[in-house]
């Protein structure tokens, strides 16, 4: 997670002062179920309440963390400061550090969760509308990068949104596996506190009791969570890939926008790059990575160990963060793209009608003509048009043995494009609901 | 994949007999719709299900391919064999050879999530067995290593079934992931095929149709699919990595069973060796790896590229057959683990009480003993068991300046297990419900 | 590893008879060197030899294993078969199991290492040949994809050249890695055998003694041989990355070459797909990913667990046979490789002669334009390229401000690729040494 | 990176600073060779080494950034304005931008390398210092967890120096992978700049020309600079989990050191976390991951795309300053780690004196007692050991069917450690050379 690649909503979900806000809640909220019991007195409960409206001092937070070398006791000691020494004495009690951790991580990765959801949301908008537009701008399909036959650039919008949209739903699921809390103690027994502590703060803030925990909240939950921004990551480079090539200077179907001012484009008119989607590509090889150190944090030795802390430190805000600039950037650039359909047009008809070979030989052979006469019958006209650069209907309808069988109309109609284009409402019908 | 790790079950699901099988069934449900259509002949379509069957001729196949090479066109070539060359001339009508094959991929994938189910059910009923009848069984619960509060095996077991039960969830969603077919043409539009033939092959297959596919099923799709393997080749791990460490010297909490006859045991009756959860921890290295190659394939160019198919040559068997053995491998671990509570009783009481010291501290200031002061009574007690061998509770009731707070009865309900797992039922109702 | 992407050598070292072959002889070396310690006597070493010529039955060797539940110990057994029972008493005396086993495994991994060395060499007599073939051909170069500035294919070919000349360094230096042996015992004190026998049988098998082994020869060694298969996989993808993108339709600089009488190419002469490179790319993902298994496998505990055991049985093979045929197939597409320099010509000059108007602008400057003024007089000329399919020299050559700064020649030198082909000789003397 | 887990020397060398720095020297350097050679004038070249002292505003050059969108370009327009617009018109004359980045880059990495090399070498004395003050400090050995036979600590110190050296080595071949600059234009051709150029910035930065570049620096260079990053971390996972399992409450061979003052300890003296050795273990996963966006980096389309930059500005910090800290860690918890022979003593005597059994096993069989009988004799006298917590020794020495084989002086020589540690010098003479 560097600057560069960073967007500032998410950027806070990982600050300091969120942190300690979030731990802030989770001791305030355990304080009144504490007294609910009546382990604490109300009165303390209630005080804590008083750093309600306040923002934590996190330098003087870590200038007592420098002095105890905890973290939580470091923050316990402020929140003491603030809220009075007496007053505070019950904060915490019969807790562990990790319940205050872990939760609090889980807060904030179903936060993180929330943004790239609504991220998501805002690319599928931007996607379909996209393939609204383009629902009949014609393009040819490739297959291994060769062309095959026509397809429509909207259908090629609504294939994104469609994977999108199982990103969406994985997203939704990802958020929901990270959504538990535990206030268990040091080896998730209850040993110290009451279950119906952990119920309360986890009902306040949002979260379900973590059925049975540890010291910590089990990282099954977390390799699913980084795994499945893996796999959002992996369609990004899908959609990054498919334009990069539309860009390249022999297509060019479409482009990447170029903010008006921006130098040197019109001297080198051919020179835009696409430095989004190449940037997105990498951006993709990161989030992905991540996927693979949180699936081994899933193997804690007994209770806990804290191998998995240092890990989570970094690709908590790393792959969070990432992905939420590469969605955000993605939806910028579907938005914008300049598409030209007259280039697609252009790089269909390279070959002039030679994409339409197959139809022609198919309906040969439904005339009767054996396989092998259609075979070279198509060959014969068809090397005249890779070959010499001419128009493959022009040559069919010049040659006899062709004419003989397909009339005019017949060979015509196997060049006219709605054949391929037919089931194009149907499919999206089927992507975006009954139009 | 390879035999040492493999069961037959989940092989044969990967076998050439299995997937001409499979093709069959495509073709021939796919001829039935376009008979239906009135696409060709009823009779045609008919005269297909004469292979029903037949066990397709695999060598004989092979040898069609390797003068054709292409394998679809090889397969047809022996279709006719069998049903006729006049019969099957309309077979494969108006389809692509990717129709078939990621149909099929698909199919073979959720046969494959049917049986990992199924591992996973009967894994669950391994370890919810041992968590009923070690409920009780106290052992010491250990974060980084380290002794720290009481649990019990019951425990350690009943969260493993919790994380596999997430698992099994999730291979349910895995399978619903990949259990879609398309019958759509070289890039998708159905120029040449009607969607009511890939409804009418999806629905007789149990699959659903891709709402949009291009000449493939989107790849998203299996990232997940292995992806989710990953997650719980990783929770395979955790149980093994419990085991490994409960099996060691030191430790020896529960060892990995030893068939009857297994030679050398006795005369060295310390070396028994945890090899079967050691072989689990690299089997879900195996697994785990697969899930990148999977999200690399995400990205195809344009409407499709074949980079995909050799990765999935190898990981579709590798990674479901991997992990097929290792499920049953850690159910029969689990099923059959020796388990040895005096030998957790002894671990826990190693340092005679001291995993209590922090209870009596807690009650020493509770009883309005001043931090520091308290601090040092446990102190001095303590350091004698730690450097003497002796016995915390003993010396603490033979501590004058203990005992002027702490009545013998309040020390010893200090050393009462019953303290830690006076909340092991409400956990078990929370994982395996209202017992 | 499977069938259709193995060749034979690669897949022999991995096959039973081999693995026997080297038991055998690490035994019989063995044997001699505790003869010559006097340790044994020197006619059971001398039998042992016996079996020299012998192939192993392996069906027997695993009808005896079924029994003895022990890979090692049924080999033994067969051997002693061989040899008689009185005769082979000593064999295996003072060593075990791993000794033999850690020992074949890396003699497998160097002699694969040799024939991805011999690969790797036939690669660059490939790459070499082709690029002295066309070190003129002059093609643009591309930076994001677009047109930059012209290069040849010959440099083209040098820089994969180059690249894999690394990787052959690399390579050999992986070999060195793993071309170690241990015969070391249980912990590896040498507690129950010499020194010396150690040093004997990895003289006689081309290996140089484990310095410091445990039970096991330590893992990072192949960790370190896995990650150089996994780089040199990345360099086979960048370079059928480099062809798939030749060969797409709308570039066409360069096919995979098609076999005679490959049918349907003529046909749909457009439609030859480069299967092979995309084949390679999904390859090249394979044999990357398993770098990560290796790695995870250093971390053993104490002196050894046998968790690398089973990542090694398959990405031994896995990755050795694959990368094998990876770096063989490539060096096919390579070698026949056929290359369309007409249409990297006809590429170049897409946008008719735009690539140089970065060249045309630094000419104006030079002979004193103001830059503000020199990008006006390009870019008005630039943009009737652009948008009209101008000639950018004509255009330039008729507009009176241009012509007023630099002459006819000055403008027609600015066109002529020998500007950018003035270092190609100093850049292949670089690369394959003075030519 | 967090500055958590960071040192200022790794830190520093990816601070803005320090790039603008070498961006300089770069430039100044080419402008003398540019000079040199007669294309700019010699007091131009002159003129810029007025900026030699200067620490570059950041500040100031982002905000010229901000305008122009190029960081290149910022700089040099910040350079502009120290040196004299005048004095500065011919920098970067005939380079692009990723002359200057490219080659940056990898200074920063052999700078990054050097440290490293450093912090191997200082991680090297502290394990042979270890190893020599434990050469003899007998501890059990152990496969699978489970006891097997003596060893000493040294050895195990020794076997971590041995991988930690071969560490060192890989290292420097690391450096020498990226060790090269590249100042050759767009695509690699030198079109507008003499290679000499090239020579004379490498020599004075210390590179080496890179043979062969395109507009960038090949990536496999990078592929296996952080593959062997990755290597280097997993070992440090070695040695990590070694200490975790020696810290274990039941084992407890070794600790972490603990400062003085770390309150808590002596209350509770069994918590002795090894939280040092577990977070090495996280960011060991961390290191590791970042290998495999390093190898995807390789191929790039044609002669560049920009999908490396971001995974580099992630990764090149983040690797480095990670391995960095952790092998800083790992050397402190190296010089300072607590051994405790006695603990070690006590294990191995655990099943007191049942780790001989083998031993006294194959005396047995040496004097002429069938396996049969032998076994049978070592047994019977295990199981005593093992189920009654005997003396293995005593219990052989009161056998008079044992004795009646060996002499009691022969059954001690079997609990004699001197039969395990008799080849430790030599062992130590191969890691360390003659003593």
């Amino acid at each position: 997670m560097i600057p560069r690649y960073s967007r500032p909503d998410m950027v806070a979900i990982w600050a300091p002062e969120t942190k300690f806000r979030i731990w802030f809640e989770i001791e305030a909220h355990a304080c009144d179920a504490q007294a609910a019991l009546g382990v604490i007195p109300k009165q303390n409960a209630e005080a804590v309440w008083k750093a309600d409206g306040v923002t934590f001092d996190v330098a003087r937070i870590d200038e007592i963390e420098a002095v105890t070398k905890h973290d939580v006791i470091a923050f316990l000691t402020h929140l003491a400061e603030i809220v009075g020494n007496e007053e505070a004495r019950f904060v915490h009690q019969g807790m562990t550090s990790s319940d205050v951790l872990d939760t609090t991580f889980n807060i904030q990765l179903v936060r993180a969760a929330d943004i790239l959801i609504a991220d998501l949301e805002g690319l599928l908008v931007a996607l379909k509308r996209r393939a609204l537009e383009h629902k009949d701008t014609v393009r040819i399909g490739r297959s291994h990068g060769i062309h095959a036959e026509p397809t429509t650039m909207g259908l090629t919008f609504a294939r994104f949104y469609a994977e999108m949209d199982r990103n969406l739903a994985r997203m939704k699921t990802a958020r929901q596996e990270v959504a538990t809390g535990a206030i268990s103690g040091a080896v998730g027994t209850f040993a110290n506190i009451d279950p119906s502590v952990e119920e309360h703060v986890c009902t306040k803030l949002g979260l379900t009791p973590e059925p049975i925990s540890t010291q910590v909240i089990p990282r099954d939950r977390h390799a699913a969570f980084f795994a499945t921004l893996g796999v959002i990551a992996s369609s990004i480079e899908n959609v990054a890939t498919e334009i990069r090539h539309m860009q390249r200077t022999e297509v060019l179907e479409a482009e990447e926008f170029f903010s008006a001012g921006q130098k040197g484009s019109s001297a080198m008119p051919h020179k835009r790059n696409p430095v989004l989607t190449e940037n997105l590509t990498g951006l993709a090889r990161l989030v992905r990575s991540m996927a693979l150190p949180a699936m081994e944090n899933v193997a804690l030795w007994h209770e806990r160990d804290i191998s998995h802390s240092s890990v989570e430190r970094n690709i908590g805000p790393d792959a969070t963060v990432t992905l939420d600039f590469a969605l955000a950037r993605l939806t910028t650039v579907i938005d914008k793209l300049v598409v030209y359909p007259e280039h697609m047009l252009r790089n269909m008809n390279q070959y002039k009608g030679l994409v339409m070979s197959q139809r022609v030989l198919l309906a040969l052979t439904q005339k009767g003509v054996s396989r092998e006469d259609a075979y070279t019958l198509v060959q014969r006209n068809a090397m005249k048009v890779w070959e010499e650069g001419r128009d493959f209907q022009t040559e069919l309808s010049g040659d006899p043995d062709v004419t003989a069988v397909l009339s005019q109309d017949e060979i015509a109609e196997k060049f006219d494009h709605g054949y391929h284009t037919k089931h194009v409402d149907t499919i999206f019908a089927r992507v975006f609901g009954t139009a």
